[in-house]
């Protein structure tokens, strides 16, 4: 099973231990490909060294390989959703974990897409408890 | 020809003047099908009256007849960067307007595709020429 995980890295890196906590939970279904984006020491400048195409191919191929996307929406990031967007488009699974109490809106084109699944959480036991869920119901 | 204008809507309206600048420009070549992504009365709170899945299912569709997505992407919008993924993933031409003294690091799942053009600017003069550029060159 391998698993891309999807989380803001220019768009703002405010969640990064929540991802990381994300991530250290999913290896318990599979390979996490993108294992980066938890990583405390990524700025929102970015992966430092790699030029931008070197980066998109490299991140694409990850997609591509992936058996399922797991994305955190809760900050705004256009390569969140570029992710998401060619993911559904290629009819991979997509889930979502939003929390609605940052108070932003979430995007009509990822809330009310029907493709992916979104889960609303507060807690990281809650996040965990909604990747258990998917990943009992499809794998 | 049918063109698919996106512009940050949840993300934030504070270019939505610039929008409908672009809009108008972009009718000299031909229908622009998301003319409500300019609309100054529309706020970050989204399109109002339709439910998520309504908006997502009518601007899916709109882009699926669209032959060509212009972008701007300077405001950071999940749905934007979605749209921009489905779009290229199913392989419609791509033009994304960035306007880089804003301040934002542009996400490298934009700038680093390969499969379409980011045109940096300052003005809307300038944004009309690359318009112009582009759709002398491709259509």
């Amino acid at each position: 099973m391998k698993i891309y995980f999807a989380g803001s890295i220019r768009g703002g890196r405010e969640d990064a231990a929540l991802y990381l906590e994300i991530i250290e939970f999913l290896k318990n279904y599979g390979e996490v490909l993108t294992e980066h984006v938890g990583d405390p020491s990524l700025t929102s400048n970015g992966d430092g060294g790699p030029a931008d195409q070197y980066i998109h191919n490299r991140d694409l191929e990850w997609l591509q390989s992936a058996d399922v996307l797991v994305a955190e929406v809760t900050i705004v990031s256009m390569g969140v959703g570029y992710e998401i967007g060619r993911a559904i488009e290629a009819g991979k699974k997509v889930l979502c974990l939003f929390r609605p109490e940052y108070g932003r809106n979430l995007s009509a084109m990822i809330s009310g897409c029907p493709d992916l699944e979104i889960k609303k959480y507060t807690t990281i036991d809650e996040a965990q408890k909604w990747v258990a869920d998917y990943f009992k119901r499809y794998f």
